[in-house]
């Protein structure tokens, strides 16, 4: 068994436990780990570092890079103030609640960045990548697990590497991944990477066997992902998409199998691409950077031909069913590091039609998809960035209110903004889709009121647009209003207006 | 004489005035012409559609796409009423105007982009492109004149081309483009461009001569650029950025010739880049849309060994130097479409160094580049984005205060985002560099006050943080504050807090 978990002869020599290893983690170092929305993260070792915090109270802090969010690692290492800096993008509610507070400096990036970051050396030395694996190579080669993420880089750049073997995954994942990196500058190369089935690189990892400064046994299991199941009002938002798409492809604007499928993370994308399996739309491709439970729902519904990811994030039921599957799902999946899933160049050339989560959108299309109220940071902007500017078409759904109505998801102002208008060309709520592209806009608020808006916020809206436009300009808006809706609802808990109790009671 | 400009024998026989070709123009229709910051813009045909408009006064809009601002001619049809929709970018006090009554419908778009549209189908047929070019050769190739822009997707998609000959224009251009156009999707494949000096297409636009319904002989000017000279404080900026870029090469964290530049428009971005004919840099390239005055005095001093650029955009006297010596320009600089000067596989690739302009800039990085007061539209997003996303270094450089000082341009909320936070690298002001990378959010606000703004709104800027921070968040906010500035800029025409009239007679 271990064997072929460790095929290099010598490194055998180097199993540790995760308790032993934690030990060289030192106050003010920076360490990179492995996982991808929850997946494929390495475990073992940072929780061994929260039990000997537990155990000393020492006061020690790391610096955090991660692919993306780790499971809940990510709120152990939290809780117990472990995290200095934390990047590139985290979903849990402790670590989420110390970033907001100001205990955590948390830098929110586009994640095909990172990488860049890196190799440019800002963000100074790796002391250790720690890289979740299936197995380990003759030569070396990290085989990884459920995800690639940053892996690549970290363990390229990174002074010394630590690999935890997770035995609890099937070997069947070798083969999956394909590794690749940009060269470094200059003289890069062009990626060569021309269809979403393209395998341009190695099934492994590449490291010098020298590198691995130990090797850990686990059996340590991912956090499942825990999407809610579609509703009435997301099968409502997927069938808005479905008509659009299809009406897009009629004219001749997209081609029959639409062009390569990219769905960002949250409930909301899920159900969105859960929809197409009762779509008119077969041989479709996904190309985007977390695959949750619909994209393998629409791989078993012989939907989608092919789909290349970053990672799995799966519900714990889809997980068991895919990790089981491997052997047949390998001829359709191919996981690649974050920097090539997300990579500008690649989604452009491919024309991702992309379709990403939104907390708010404004009359003008600027969309906020981090921050709650403009302040607090609820997951970061990921690889929405990434995929909305360079895709062919750029899509965001949201529903059209949040907390039973309260807040109205559109708004006069966006209070953060991570997409400009320029990125969005199309939004959908349950109510209705908004196809920006060509407007001005003065339509464009037009559009948004009367097709995504939800009926109790119509007429504030108009009433706000009535309003700005008596101002001039070519983007109108009326700045002593245009965060009146937020502050009324951190007042009065409710972005409608009420009848005040005095005017009440008259 | 005209045998060199239209060396196509057949099309000799198409050449008309531009006041019988402008009669072929109708209300409604899409035109599409060359030009591009006021470069190599089709001037003759659309000034007699305005001769047109003035003699019979008949009720005629069109559509207006081009490359980036046209010279005059914007202006011409804009005060008649003649211009329906604008896209992508202008930077003409009329129509300016027009824009921000509403008048004129104009969509702002990320210059490399203009090209998917058009592709995709997305705005229609063009009815006609209308071509400034310096000659036709034998198989109806269209030679551009000091731009490319957007003339290569117009040629091939319109119905038709009107080609308008200048001849005041030396033949010594031809040699100087590169025209490339990426293949359609999907199978599209790698932008074959790994250095800046590299020539992957033809020295002239394809086009079937057929296609080609009319040739009009021209001798009209390109209105000049006027930016402003460099002054002390632009002075300042130039040296902080030398200063920093400098120190990034000696801790090896970019190439010692820096790495190719990109800089935008505007006086400010143009005075930053002449700085650098003091700076110890040599053999240095640009990667950029449009060469401005600086760029060709860095070339003539030397110091830049190639450029790459999509138009030249001349002061008159330049202008007449670059004409004058385009034998020994041919060899340094080349003229590409700007889907590819802008392209963000290509920025991104090269690893380029993008420095552009800011109207105001927030405390935390967002950066507002095109709507005074977040309404009143400025020129345009232009190439901003392509670069600023994708650049290996992102520089945005603004005054610390516009207005004699009573704009502050870095204030609590931008009042409209063109750049998010992640897009932000450096920010540079006269009065120091902040240097965002790997801060978070809060780290940032403290760079950005300490060391650009203004000392006349240091503290005001101190005390909004301080009230935000006591409302938590990982980017704090007051937005009952947020826009106060502004408010108070539209209420008493200066954004500093001044002694209230009653309060100072107490
Ligand atoms: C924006 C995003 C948070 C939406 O997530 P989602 O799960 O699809 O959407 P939901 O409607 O379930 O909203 C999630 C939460 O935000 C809340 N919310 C939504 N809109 C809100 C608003 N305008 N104001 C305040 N809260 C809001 C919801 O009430 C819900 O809260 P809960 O968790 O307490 O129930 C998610 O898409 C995201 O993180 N996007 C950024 C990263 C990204 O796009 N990556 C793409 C590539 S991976
Ligand atoms: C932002 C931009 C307008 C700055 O232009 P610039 O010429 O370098 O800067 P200036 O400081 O001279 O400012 C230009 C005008 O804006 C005004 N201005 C600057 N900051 C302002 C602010 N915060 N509020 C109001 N007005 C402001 C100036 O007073 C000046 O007005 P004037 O023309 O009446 O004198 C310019 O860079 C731009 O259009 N950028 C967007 C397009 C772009 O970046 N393209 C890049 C690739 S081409």
């Amino acid at each position: 068994m271990l064997e072929q978990r460790i095929r290099n002869v010598a490194l055998r020599s180097r199993v540790c436990t995760a308790d032993e290893v934690q030990s060289w983690i030192q106050n003010g170092m920076t360490i990179a780990v492995s996982g991808f929305t929850k997946s494929g993260d390495a475990k073992a070792t940072l929780q061994a570092l929260a039990r000997r915090k537990d155990k000393t109270g020492e006061p020690i802090k790391i610096n955090l890079l991660s692919g993306a969010s780790l499971g809940e690692t990510d709120g152990i290492l939290a809780s117990r103030g472990l995290l200095g800096m934390r990047l590139p993008f985290q979903s849990d509610p402790d670590l989420r609640k110390s970033i907001n507070l100001g205990e955590i400096s948390y830098i929110d990036q586009h994640l095909s960045e990172t990488a860049e970051w890196i190799r440019s050396g800002w963000l100074g030395d790796i002391d250790f990548a720690i890289i979740e694996a299936t197995a380990i190579t003759e030569n070396g080669g990290i085989i990884p697990t459920t995800s690639v993420g940053n892996s690549p880089i970290f363990v390229e750049k990174a002074k010394r590497v630590i690999v935890e073997i997770n035995l609890s995954l099937p070997l069947e994942l070798e083969g999956v991944h394909d590794i690749y990196l940009p060269t470094a500058r200059p003289n890069r190369q062009p990626i060569p990477l021309v269809n979403v089935r393209d395998r341009i690189g190695t099934t492994y990892i590449p490291c010098p066997p020298d590198k691995i400064a130990a090797v850990i046994l686990t059996t340590a299991q991912d956090t499942p992902s825990n999407v809610s199941a579609p509703d009435a009002e997301t099968a409502a938002m997927a069938g808005h998409i479905l008509e659009f798409l299809s009406h897009e492809v009629n004219r001749g604007r997209l081609p029959k199998n639409i062009g390569p499928l990219q769905s960002g993370i949250g409930s909301v994308a899920n159900a969105v691409l859960s929809g197409l399996v009762q779509g008119p739309f077969h041989d479709l491709e996904i190309y985007t950077e977390v695959m949750q439970d619909a994209a393998f729902e629409l791989l078993d519904a012989g939907k989608v031909r092919f789909a290349s990811s970053c990672s799995f994030t799966l519900s714990q039921a889809m997980r068991r069913h895919v990790l089981s599957r491997l052997g047949e799902y390998r001829e359709k999946v191919v996981l690649r590091p974050q920097e090539i899933s997300n990579h500008p160049e690649i989604v452009r050339r491919l024309g991702v039609i992309a379709i990403n989560g939104a907390l708010e959108v404004d009359l003008y299309g600027n969309v906020n998809s981090t921050h709650v109220s403009g302040t607090h940071m609820m997951n970061g902007v990921g690889g929405s960035g990434d995929f909305a500017r360079n895709a062919a078409l750029s899509i965001f759904v949201t529903k059209s209110t949040a907390k039973d109505g309260r807040i109205s998801s559109v708004i006069p102002f966006v209070t953060h903004v991570d997409h400009p208008e320029h990125d969005v060309d199309v939004i959908v709520t349950e109510r209705g889709i908004a196809d920006l592209r060509g407007l001005a806009p003065r339509q464009r608020a037009r559009a948004i009121i009367d097709h995504i808006a939800h009926p109790d916020y119509q007429d504030a809206l108009r009433d706000y647009v009535r309003h700005a436009e008596s101002h001039s300009g070519n983007t109108p808006h009326a700045l002593d209003e245009a965060f009146g809706w937020h502050l009324r609802l951190q007042q009065q808990g409710d972005m409608r207006t009420m009848p005040s109790p005095v005017r009440a009671v008259n």
